[in-house]
Protein backbone atom coordinates (compact mmCIF):
# COMPACT_ATOMS: atom_id res chain seq x y z
CA UNK A 1 0.00 0.00 0.00
CA UNK A 2 1.81 3.07 -1.19
CA UNK A 3 0.88 6.15 1.44
CA UNK A 4 -1.02 9.55 0.17
CA UNK A 5 2.16 11.56 -0.39
CA UNK A 6 0.42 14.62 -1.00
CA UNK A 7 -3.47 15.73 0.44
CA UNK A 8 -5.99 15.23 -2.36
CA UNK A 9 -6.26 19.00 -3.16
CA UNK A 10 -2.73 18.27 -4.83
CA UNK A 11 -3.25 14.84 -5.77
CA UNK A 12 -6.36 16.53 -7.92
CA UNK A 13 -4.29 19.31 -9.59
CA UNK A 14 -1.33 16.80 -10.62
CA UNK A 15 -3.63 14.35 -12.34
CA UNK A 16 -5.41 17.39 -14.07
CA UNK A 17 -1.78 19.11 -14.87
CA UNK A 18 -0.53 15.42 -15.78
CA UNK A 19 -3.13 15.28 -18.77
CA UNK A 20 -2.04 18.58 -20.65
CA UNK A 21 -0.40 17.25 -23.83
CA UNK A 22 3.44 17.51 -22.91
CA UNK A 23 3.32 16.83 -19.21
CA UNK A 24 3.64 13.71 -17.66
CA UNK A 25 3.24 12.37 -14.22
CA UNK A 26 7.27 13.77 -13.37
CA UNK A 27 6.63 17.56 -15.02
CA UNK A 28 2.98 17.36 -13.59
CA UNK A 29 4.68 17.17 -10.40
CA UNK A 30 7.23 19.84 -10.84
CA UNK A 31 4.76 22.51 -12.28
CA UNK A 32 2.43 21.33 -9.61
CA UNK A 33 5.05 22.68 -6.71
CA UNK A 34 6.12 25.68 -8.75
CA UNK A 35 2.87 26.70 -8.77
CA UNK A 36 2.21 26.32 -5.11
CA UNK A 37 5.45 27.83 -4.96
CA UNK A 38 4.23 31.10 -6.83
CA UNK A 39 0.73 31.45 -5.60
CA UNK A 40 0.16 35.19 -6.10
CA UNK A 41 2.24 35.32 -8.97
CA UNK A 42 1.44 32.86 -11.37
CA UNK A 43 -1.07 29.83 -9.35
CA UNK A 44 -3.76 32.37 -8.91
CA UNK A 45 -3.52 34.38 -12.38
CA UNK A 46 -3.36 30.89 -13.95
CA UNK A 47 -6.74 29.76 -12.23
CA UNK A 48 -8.39 33.26 -13.31
CA UNK A 49 -7.27 32.82 -16.75
CA UNK A 50 -9.17 29.29 -16.85
CA UNK A 51 -12.18 30.51 -15.54
CA UNK A 52 -12.06 33.61 -17.73
CA UNK A 53 -11.58 31.13 -20.26
CA UNK A 54 -14.13 28.65 -19.30
CA UNK A 55 -17.10 31.67 -18.96
CA UNK A 56 -15.95 33.92 -22.72
CA UNK A 57 -14.46 31.50 -24.94
CA UNK A 58 -16.81 30.61 -27.96
CA UNK A 59 -16.66 28.42 -31.37
CA UNK A 60 -17.11 30.71 -34.29
CA UNK A 61 -20.54 29.34 -35.54
CA UNK A 62 -19.43 30.50 -38.99
CA UNK A 63 -15.67 29.35 -39.47
CA UNK A 64 -14.98 26.98 -36.31
CA UNK A 65 -12.43 29.37 -35.07
CA UNK A 66 -12.30 29.94 -30.81
CA UNK A 67 -12.83 33.83 -29.96
CA UNK A 68 -15.43 35.60 -27.18
CA UNK A 69 -17.52 36.51 -30.11
CA UNK A 70 -19.65 34.74 -32.43
CA UNK A 71 -19.28 34.98 -35.14
CA UNK A 72 -15.33 35.70 -34.61
CA UNK A 73 -13.28 38.60 -34.58
CA UNK A 74 -11.78 37.00 -38.33
CA UNK A 75 -15.03 36.36 -39.83
CA UNK A 76 -16.71 40.34 -38.82
CA UNK A 77 -13.26 41.69 -40.14
CA UNK A 78 -14.36 43.87 -42.78
CA UNK A 79 -10.55 44.10 -44.23
CA UNK A 80 -10.42 40.14 -44.66
CA UNK A 81 -11.01 39.55 -48.19
CA UNK A 82 -14.62 37.59 -48.16
CA UNK A 83 -14.02 35.67 -51.73
CA UNK A 84 -11.45 33.35 -50.18
CA UNK A 85 -12.02 30.60 -47.36
CA UNK A 86 -8.80 29.12 -46.43
CA UNK A 87 -9.76 26.14 -45.14
CA UNK A 88 -7.69 24.52 -42.20
CA UNK A 89 -7.54 21.40 -40.36
CA UNK A 90 -7.56 22.91 -36.74
CA UNK A 91 -7.49 26.70 -34.62
CA UNK A 92 -3.61 25.77 -33.93
CA UNK A 93 -2.88 25.76 -38.34
CA UNK A 94 -5.17 28.86 -38.26
CA UNK A 95 -3.01 30.48 -35.73
CA UNK A 96 0.20 29.79 -37.52
CA UNK A 97 -1.11 31.19 -40.54
CA UNK A 98 -1.58 34.04 -39.16
CA UNK A 99 1.83 34.45 -37.16
CA UNK A 100 3.12 34.32 -40.58
CA UNK A 101 0.94 36.85 -42.45
CA UNK A 102 0.39 34.51 -44.61
CA UNK A 103 -3.01 34.99 -46.25
CA UNK A 104 -5.94 37.74 -45.51
CA UNK A 105 -8.91 35.71 -45.87
CA UNK A 106 -11.44 33.83 -43.63
CA UNK A 107 -10.79 30.88 -42.81
CA UNK A 108 -12.98 27.80 -42.08
CA UNK A 109 -11.84 25.03 -39.08
CA UNK A 110 -12.69 21.69 -40.22
CA UNK A 111 -11.80 20.45 -36.62
CA UNK A 112 -9.69 17.02 -37.77
CA UNK A 113 -9.26 14.98 -41.18
CA UNK A 114 -10.71 11.80 -42.65
CA UNK A 115 -9.47 8.69 -40.81
CA UNK A 116 -11.01 5.69 -41.07
CA UNK A 117 -8.07 4.12 -38.38
CA UNK A 118 -9.24 7.09 -36.03
CA UNK A 119 -12.77 6.56 -36.80
CA UNK A 120 -13.00 9.95 -38.06
CA UNK A 121 -15.89 9.95 -41.08
CA UNK A 122 -17.41 12.83 -42.88
CA UNK A 123 -19.68 13.81 -40.39
CA UNK A 124 -17.15 14.21 -37.45
CA UNK A 125 -15.74 17.48 -39.15
CA UNK A 126 -17.32 20.44 -39.64
CA UNK A 127 -18.37 20.33 -43.51
CA UNK A 128 -21.71 21.34 -43.98
CA UNK A 129 -21.34 24.65 -43.10
CA UNK A 130 -18.13 25.04 -45.43
CA UNK A 131 -20.31 23.79 -49.02
CA UNK A 132 -23.09 26.34 -47.51
CA UNK A 133 -20.38 29.08 -47.55
CA UNK A 134 -18.60 28.10 -50.58
CA UNK A 135 -22.21 28.40 -52.63
CA UNK A 136 -22.39 32.02 -51.25
CA UNK A 137 -22.45 34.78 -54.07
CA UNK A 138 -19.27 36.64 -53.07
CA UNK A 139 -16.99 33.20 -52.88
CA UNK A 140 -14.56 32.51 -55.27
CA UNK A 141 -11.84 30.89 -53.87
CA UNK A 142 -11.72 27.88 -51.40
CA UNK A 143 -8.07 27.19 -50.39
CA UNK A 144 -7.25 23.79 -49.04
CA UNK A 145 -4.59 24.91 -46.05
CA UNK A 146 -4.59 20.91 -45.12
CA UNK A 147 -1.30 19.65 -43.51
CA UNK A 148 0.83 17.20 -46.20
CA UNK A 149 -0.16 14.26 -44.76
CA UNK A 150 -2.32 10.81 -46.05
CA UNK A 151 -5.14 11.80 -43.98
CA UNK A 152 -4.85 15.55 -44.89
CA UNK A 153 -4.13 15.03 -48.36
CA UNK A 154 -7.50 12.85 -48.44
CA UNK A 155 -9.69 15.52 -46.97
CA UNK A 156 -8.43 17.68 -49.56
CA UNK A 157 -9.55 15.33 -52.23
CA UNK A 158 -12.94 14.46 -50.26
CA UNK A 159 -13.79 18.56 -49.98
CA UNK A 160 -12.68 19.16 -53.82
CA UNK A 161 -15.56 16.54 -54.85
CA UNK A 162 -18.04 18.06 -52.50
CA UNK A 163 -17.49 21.27 -54.04
CA UNK A 164 -17.91 20.27 -57.40
CA UNK A 165 -20.93 21.95 -58.22
CA UNK A 166 -20.48 25.33 -56.07
CA UNK A 167 -19.17 27.56 -58.46
CA UNK A 168 -15.95 28.38 -56.62
CA UNK A 169 -12.38 27.34 -57.75
CA UNK A 170 -10.32 24.89 -55.47
CA UNK A 171 -6.72 25.47 -55.01
CA UNK A 172 -4.40 24.42 -52.47
CA UNK A 173 -0.90 24.74 -50.59
CA UNK A 174 2.13 24.41 -53.28
CA UNK A 175 4.78 21.80 -52.09
CA UNK A 176 8.52 22.37 -52.14
CA UNK A 177 11.72 22.76 -50.62
CA UNK A 178 11.30 24.92 -46.80
CA UNK A 179 12.30 28.69 -46.75
CA UNK A 180 15.94 27.75 -45.23
CA UNK A 181 15.97 24.19 -45.65
CA UNK A 182 19.07 22.23 -47.12
CA UNK A 183 18.04 19.77 -50.12
CA UNK A 184 20.73 16.86 -48.35
CA UNK A 185 18.15 16.90 -45.93
CA UNK A 186 14.93 16.80 -47.45
CA UNK A 187 12.83 13.45 -48.67
CA UNK A 188 12.29 12.39 -52.13
CA UNK A 189 8.96 13.40 -52.19
CA UNK A 190 9.21 17.27 -51.39
CA UNK A 191 12.49 17.12 -53.93
CA UNK A 192 10.13 15.72 -56.74
CA UNK A 193 7.55 17.75 -56.17
CA UNK A 194 10.25 21.00 -55.74
CA UNK A 195 11.72 20.27 -59.38
CA UNK A 196 8.00 19.36 -60.57
CA UNK A 197 6.85 22.96 -59.75
CA UNK A 198 9.63 24.72 -60.23
CA UNK A 199 8.87 28.48 -61.19
CA UNK A 200 11.33 31.07 -63.61
CA UNK A 201 14.37 32.23 -61.65
CA UNK B 1 3.13 45.24 -37.28
CA UNK B 2 2.01 41.86 -36.26
CA UNK B 3 -1.59 40.74 -35.89
CA UNK B 4 -3.07 39.74 -32.85
CA UNK B 5 -3.58 36.08 -33.34
CA UNK B 6 -6.72 35.15 -30.49
CA UNK B 7 -8.51 37.44 -28.11
CA UNK B 8 -6.72 38.68 -24.80
CA UNK B 9 -8.33 36.32 -23.06
CA UNK B 10 -6.78 33.28 -24.77
CA UNK B 11 -3.57 35.02 -25.74
CA UNK B 12 -3.06 35.43 -21.28
CA UNK B 13 -3.85 31.76 -20.74
CA UNK B 14 -1.06 31.03 -23.04
CA UNK B 15 1.39 33.42 -21.58
CA UNK B 16 0.86 32.24 -18.14
CA UNK B 17 0.78 28.13 -19.04
CA UNK B 18 4.08 29.39 -20.86
CA UNK B 19 5.52 30.06 -17.46
CA UNK B 20 5.18 26.45 -16.19
CA UNK B 21 8.50 24.30 -16.39
CA UNK B 22 8.27 22.30 -19.34
CA UNK B 23 6.27 23.69 -21.36
CA UNK B 24 7.75 26.93 -23.98
CA UNK B 25 5.71 29.07 -26.49
CA UNK B 26 4.76 26.44 -28.68
CA UNK B 27 3.69 23.86 -26.49
CA UNK B 28 1.82 26.15 -24.14
CA UNK B 29 -0.29 27.45 -26.85
CA UNK B 30 -0.96 23.18 -27.48
CA UNK B 31 -1.97 23.07 -24.29
CA UNK B 32 -4.04 25.91 -24.19
CA UNK B 33 -5.80 24.86 -27.37
CA UNK B 34 -6.27 21.23 -25.78
CA UNK B 35 -7.98 22.96 -22.84
CA UNK B 36 -10.08 25.13 -24.48
CA UNK B 37 -11.70 21.78 -26.50
CA UNK B 38 -11.99 20.20 -23.31
CA UNK B 39 -14.15 22.43 -21.38
CA UNK B 40 -15.85 20.32 -19.20
CA UNK B 41 -13.72 17.63 -18.90
CA UNK B 42 -10.03 19.72 -18.28
CA UNK B 43 -10.47 23.31 -18.03
CA UNK B 44 -13.18 24.02 -15.90
CA UNK B 45 -11.96 21.34 -13.37
CA UNK B 46 -8.44 22.73 -13.68
CA UNK B 47 -9.49 26.45 -13.05
CA UNK B 48 -10.91 24.58 -9.52
CA UNK B 49 -8.33 22.60 -8.84
CA UNK B 50 -6.34 25.85 -8.77
CA UNK B 51 -8.23 27.82 -7.08
CA UNK B 52 -8.89 25.39 -4.31
CA UNK B 53 -4.47 24.97 -4.34
CA UNK B 54 -4.65 28.40 -3.97
CA UNK B 55 -7.63 28.97 -1.33
CA UNK B 56 -6.27 25.75 1.26
CA UNK B 57 -2.41 24.85 0.54
CA UNK B 58 -0.07 25.98 3.33
CA UNK B 59 3.61 25.86 4.57
CA UNK B 60 3.59 23.58 7.40
CA UNK B 61 4.88 26.15 10.23
CA UNK B 62 7.00 22.98 11.84
CA UNK B 63 8.65 21.06 8.69
CA UNK B 64 8.03 23.30 5.61
CA UNK B 65 6.44 20.84 3.82
CA UNK B 66 2.71 21.62 1.64
CA UNK B 67 -0.14 20.58 2.63
CA UNK B 68 -4.23 21.70 3.46
CA UNK B 69 -3.30 21.69 7.58
CA UNK B 70 -0.42 23.42 9.71
CA UNK B 71 1.20 21.81 11.15
CA UNK B 72 1.31 19.11 8.05
CA UNK B 73 -0.36 15.57 7.81
CA UNK B 74 3.40 14.15 8.51
CA UNK B 75 4.40 16.40 11.38
CA UNK B 76 1.05 14.91 13.35
CA UNK B 77 1.15 11.81 12.04
CA UNK B 78 1.64 9.56 15.68
CA UNK B 79 2.78 6.64 13.66
CA UNK B 80 6.15 8.65 12.46
CA UNK B 81 9.55 8.30 14.04
CA UNK B 82 10.07 11.36 15.85
CA UNK B 83 13.49 10.87 17.19
CA UNK B 84 14.53 10.97 13.13
CA UNK B 85 14.27 14.48 11.21
CA UNK B 86 15.19 13.56 7.63
CA UNK B 87 16.67 17.06 6.04
CA UNK B 88 15.29 17.99 2.03
CA UNK B 89 15.92 20.36 -0.32
CA UNK B 90 12.62 20.78 -1.55
CA UNK B 91 8.95 19.30 -1.29
CA UNK B 92 9.63 17.54 -4.29
CA UNK B 93 12.11 15.45 -2.60
CA UNK B 94 10.34 14.74 0.30
CA UNK B 95 8.01 13.30 -2.27
CA UNK B 96 10.14 10.93 -4.12
CA UNK B 97 11.40 9.84 -0.17
CA UNK B 98 7.79 8.90 0.49
CA UNK B 99 6.69 7.59 -3.29
CA UNK B 100 10.02 5.06 -2.51
CA UNK B 101 8.14 4.49 1.34
CA UNK B 102 12.19 4.94 2.10
CA UNK B 103 12.19 6.58 5.61
CA UNK B 104 9.11 6.67 8.06
CA UNK B 105 10.59 9.57 9.98
CA UNK B 106 9.63 12.97 10.36
CA UNK B 107 11.08 15.95 7.72
CA UNK B 108 12.47 19.06 7.16
CA UNK B 109 12.49 21.25 4.00
CA UNK B 110 15.07 23.65 3.67
CA UNK B 111 13.26 25.41 0.61
CA UNK B 112 17.19 25.67 -1.14
CA UNK B 113 20.76 24.77 -0.84
CA UNK B 114 23.52 27.06 -0.43
CA UNK B 115 24.70 28.78 -3.53
CA UNK B 116 26.58 32.07 -3.57
CA UNK B 117 26.62 32.16 -7.47
CA UNK B 118 22.55 32.32 -7.27
CA UNK B 119 22.94 34.63 -3.86
CA UNK B 120 21.41 31.79 -1.75
CA UNK B 121 22.47 31.94 1.60
CA UNK B 122 21.90 30.61 4.77
CA UNK B 123 19.22 33.12 5.76
CA UNK B 124 17.30 32.22 2.91
CA UNK B 125 17.09 28.29 4.36
CA UNK B 126 14.57 27.52 6.65
CA UNK B 127 17.53 26.99 9.07
CA UNK B 128 16.26 28.38 12.60
CA UNK B 129 13.54 26.24 12.54
CA UNK B 130 15.80 23.10 12.19
CA UNK B 131 17.86 23.57 14.95
CA UNK B 132 15.51 23.91 17.34
CA UNK B 133 13.97 21.07 16.10
CA UNK B 134 16.60 19.13 16.63
CA UNK B 135 17.60 20.37 20.09
CA UNK B 136 14.25 19.11 21.20
CA UNK B 137 14.59 15.92 24.01
CA UNK B 138 13.43 13.10 21.85
CA UNK B 139 15.44 13.62 18.32
CA UNK B 140 18.06 11.62 17.88
CA UNK B 141 19.78 12.03 14.75
CA UNK B 142 19.24 14.26 11.42
CA UNK B 143 19.53 12.68 8.24
CA UNK B 144 20.88 14.90 5.68
CA UNK B 145 18.97 13.64 2.22
CA UNK B 146 20.48 16.43 0.67
CA UNK B 147 21.24 16.15 -3.47
CA UNK B 148 24.67 14.95 -4.22
CA UNK B 149 25.95 18.29 -5.83
CA UNK B 150 28.59 20.32 -4.51
CA UNK B 151 25.75 22.77 -3.75
CA UNK B 152 24.18 19.94 -1.66
CA UNK B 153 27.03 18.72 0.12
CA UNK B 154 28.09 22.22 1.24
CA UNK B 155 24.68 22.49 2.25
CA UNK B 156 25.42 19.63 4.36
CA UNK B 157 28.43 20.48 6.15
CA UNK B 158 26.94 23.56 7.33
CA UNK B 159 24.04 21.90 8.91
CA UNK B 160 26.50 19.30 10.37
CA UNK B 161 28.55 22.79 11.73
CA UNK B 162 25.70 24.18 13.13
CA UNK B 163 24.24 21.23 14.71
CA UNK B 164 27.52 20.65 16.57
CA UNK B 165 25.96 21.29 19.96
CA UNK B 166 22.58 20.17 19.52
CA UNK B 167 23.25 16.61 20.74
CA UNK B 168 22.11 14.76 17.83
CA UNK B 169 23.79 12.37 15.91
CA UNK B 170 24.30 14.16 12.42
CA UNK B 171 24.10 11.28 8.95
CA UNK B 172 23.92 11.34 5.16
CA UNK B 173 22.66 9.19 2.62
CA UNK B 174 25.14 6.76 1.22
CA UNK B 175 26.77 6.90 -2.18
CA UNK B 176 27.09 3.72 -4.12
CA UNK B 177 25.91 2.32 -7.99
CA UNK B 178 22.08 2.98 -8.22
CA UNK B 179 19.29 -0.10 -8.29
CA UNK B 180 19.88 -1.25 -11.77
CA UNK B 181 22.41 0.41 -12.52
CA UNK B 182 25.82 -0.36 -15.01
CA UNK B 183 29.47 -0.15 -14.10
CA UNK B 184 30.67 0.98 -17.53
CA UNK B 185 28.00 4.15 -17.44
CA UNK B 186 28.87 5.34 -14.11
CA UNK B 187 31.16 8.26 -13.36
CA UNK B 188 34.79 7.59 -11.57
CA UNK B 189 33.49 9.19 -7.89
CA UNK B 190 30.45 7.14 -7.85
CA UNK B 191 32.74 3.99 -8.54
CA UNK B 192 35.45 4.87 -6.11
CA UNK B 193 32.56 5.30 -3.33
CA UNK B 194 30.58 2.39 -4.00
CA UNK B 195 34.44 0.39 -3.81
CA UNK B 196 35.25 2.22 -0.17
CA UNK B 197 32.16 1.60 1.15
CA UNK B 198 31.53 -2.06 0.06
CA UNK B 199 29.51 -4.62 2.48
CA UNK B 200 30.01 -8.28 3.32
CA UNK B 201 28.18 -10.36 0.70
Amino acid sequence: MSRAIAGPEIEKLIQLLARLPGLGPRSARRAALYLIKRKDQLLVPLAGALQLAAERILVCSACGNIDTADPCAICTDPRRDASVICVVEDVADLWALERANAINARYHVLGGVLSPLDGTGPDDLNLAGLIERARAEDVREVLLAVNATVEGQTTAHYITDLLAGAGVSVSRLAHGVPVGGELDYLDDGTLAAAVKSRTPF
